[in-house]
């Protein structure tokens, strides 16, 4: 029986890191052995620095887990990082360059020429770009993203439409919810029976993540999609996104929760 | 200085029919002389008859006025209509073949050929097609229809670039306040924290209604638009459209409210 | 191995009846062996004739069940029961009559003198009343009620103060949600951004079913707690009780969900 | 005709600031002269150093003014204060100092022995504590503080019963509209489909301020009302106070708005 890999959590205690730590509680490969977030939390047990958002309990092993600093020094080399797009564009790379492999939520890097933008289900061949990058060649590390939620959502549908018919004109409309914006995040007062019509930035990145995943390697780099990309993205009165969803089509008050 | 034109008010206990009593309590052209609704209702005091749902006061006067039956008979010559399409289809036509002038938010009769479906801003044109109706040459009477809330607000901004661009393909997205649905409306166990991505027959109505409105009058009926025209119609968490509504662009967390 | 036994469920279809058959799925004693509900459900599949409105799914062996007629006739002999209490009134005695054992969430019968109102960590002695029920002696069958759901939540509470200090006044505020209002319940319209401080009924089923469920038996009857009772009940934009809720005393904007 | 007595509001671009300009907009004796908030306002016109959350227009003449500085130098002699409580501490002694009347909303010195805590209605006579204040006999400024919003609802309604019945036991709970954490106050992820049972220092306010307000003034300060006090407050999902209500007892599914 195969030890688990030991790998570290950059961010902890956001609600992207709380998401982290509550996704890998059970998983099969690797263990939580590293937890680090702002000075403000260094030393601190993690119940207590983190304030825990999501509907399960906060995992106990984890939970007594003291934060470390965020720095290479003593980190595993297995890095998820959950930080905030102005900190992680200073600190993914300083993890990169000392030999860690950086897989990471954050927006900061996305559309860097060598750094691979990836849904495993439609462009997994995109991770090869990982040998062009100058971390990689000096210590072994690197940096891997995962794209904005919305434009998951969107592409994973849109890549088969691509693969059979090719793509002209896409027009994109989101309805998103308040967990996006993490926490505090989106005021009360701005959304309580109102619809927003505006996400600061999201927009941009549909529509430019959208044409990186449906582009193609190009030895060193990739080719941006070349369809018409437009997206419209909206605050919607919403806590999160939902995972069972019933639908009843034809009824006349249907009630689909939308994901 | 000429007298108010009597009016009455068909539907006049439901939302539809409070927002004409509203409306129309200080208009400088008409006076609610008369109100009826369904059977239920008749000979009861106004204010008791209707679930008074509005945000201002209920007019005194008409509070005060007793529903009559829904018939022709005593009915004054101008009718404002605001009854469930179901309803709407049989009793429309027997007011219009009486004499009276039916002015109706019902969707029941938009889509007939002879029945104009008007935005005043858009297509007032249309009003003549009121001469090719069989109650009119009979008895004088005839209706005329607006459309679905939707399709006018899409429709207003549609007119200016057909008319200067024409259009080759619309698609549409919409997010409506729970207060479209009437009341009781929509369930709040299927609302609250919730969005429902489908509103029963709204989309067709879209999709018609807008042909309708930006077509062609001829003779004796409208040759509709021939665009492409796709509608997607959402309900959200919110109660009604918003009238005064504040946009600061380039704010990070800008508060808008969408109308 | 002993088979489990049995039940059928009375009003199947609703809300209530549906987290009966929700709660029932694995339950270790007893089988869902019948469903009965309006005439409008019978003799179609239970997944159809129910609007399941859980977050679970529905079980596939219920799903694929037929909906009997609402009679005793072929009924298991314990029946749990959902029924609306106009409908409950009339219905839960027939099936007592005819030897049924009738364990019931309706508000019919939970005043009657000889009817226990149980929550079984309270006082579970009061089922003893059930040896006083005409239908009892006659045929077997016999109806137990569980009280209010605001009503629990506060007795539960009470009992221990009662027992170490005796009652003298109860003054109880409840903030309810939407759910206890069944489907469709309560319109959006009237919730959405409201506060309802008015539910029918609810405040006289909290005092009145307080007071016998913190009385004494008494041969044939229950002595009511004679201690003063006051109860105002709120109905709040909240879809339902929750269960795991996390509660950080002392921070500045704790976030306390209330069961 | 007399001219309008110029005031100040300091603290003029937070949430209750607005509501000082809203209010005061076409008030018959005051006119708004100055406007200060903090350093980082300074100089800028308040229609961009505010962000605007009210449903009315912000006021174009008050939206044109330039805001001043926070010192009482050229301020005018009559202000009216909406500073956070922390900050109104340190800062509203230093304008009482200086000679200015200030009318204030926030909780610093509300339970200051010599500081009257006002409702007209029910305790004018307690404005006379003001010739206890230092700053009164040194320099003519003085403090008036308005009592928390709950409590004024609270203590309007027990008035008239202590004068009538005297008070034992005041037994209070809330439910508060989530305007009443200014903003950005609470954060959505919160209070969307949920009730918080807890707001940092409210219940304290409510207990203290009700004793005091509802005390008799003796000589040099206030005795506090000796009744029985107990408050529990919960933040619910709701904007704001509404104005004008409905109620309609006796229907089954009554919707009343709460002030």
């Amino acid at each position: 029986m195969t030890a688990k890999l030991p790998i570290g959590i950059l961010g902890a205690t956001g609600i992207v890191g709380q998401r982290f730590v509550q996704m890998l509680e059970h998983h099969p490969w690797f263990e939580v052995a590293w937890l680090a977030a702002s000075d403000r939390s260094e030393g601190r047990l993690y119940a207590e620095a983190a304030r825990w958002k999501l509907k399960t309990s906060i995992p106990s092993r984890v939970a007594e887990m003291r934060v470390s600093p965020a720095t290479p020094d003593g980190a595993p080399k297995v890095i998820f990082a959950a930080l905030d797009a102005s900190i992680a564009a200073e600190m993914e790379p300083r993890f990169a360059a000392a030999g860690c492999a950086v897989v990471t939520n954050s927006s900061a890097l996305r559309m860097q020429g060598d750094v691979p933008l990836v849904i495993p289900e439609v462009n997994h061949d995109h991770i090869k770009l990982i040998e062009c990058q100058s971390w990689r060649k000096k210590s072994g590390g690197f940096v891997v993203t995962n794209p904005n939620c919305s434009a998951i959502g969107l592409v994973i549908a849109l890549a088969p439409l691509q693969h059979a018919f090719g793509l002209d004109t896409v027009m994109a409309v989101t309805m998103q919810a308040v967990s996006g914006a993490g926490y505090p995040g989106v005021a009360s007062l701005d959304i309580l029976g109102n619809v927003i019509p505006y996400i600061a930035k999201e927009e941009e990145k549909m529509e430019e993540e959208t044409r990186k995943l449906l582009g193609k390697l190009n030895g060193s780099g990739i080719i941006m999609g070349s369809f018409g990309m437009s997206a419209q993205c909206n605050r919607v009165s919403r806590r999160e996104r939902s995972r069972k969803r019933l639908f009843k089509p034809g009824t006349s008050s249907a009630a689909c929760r939308k994901n």
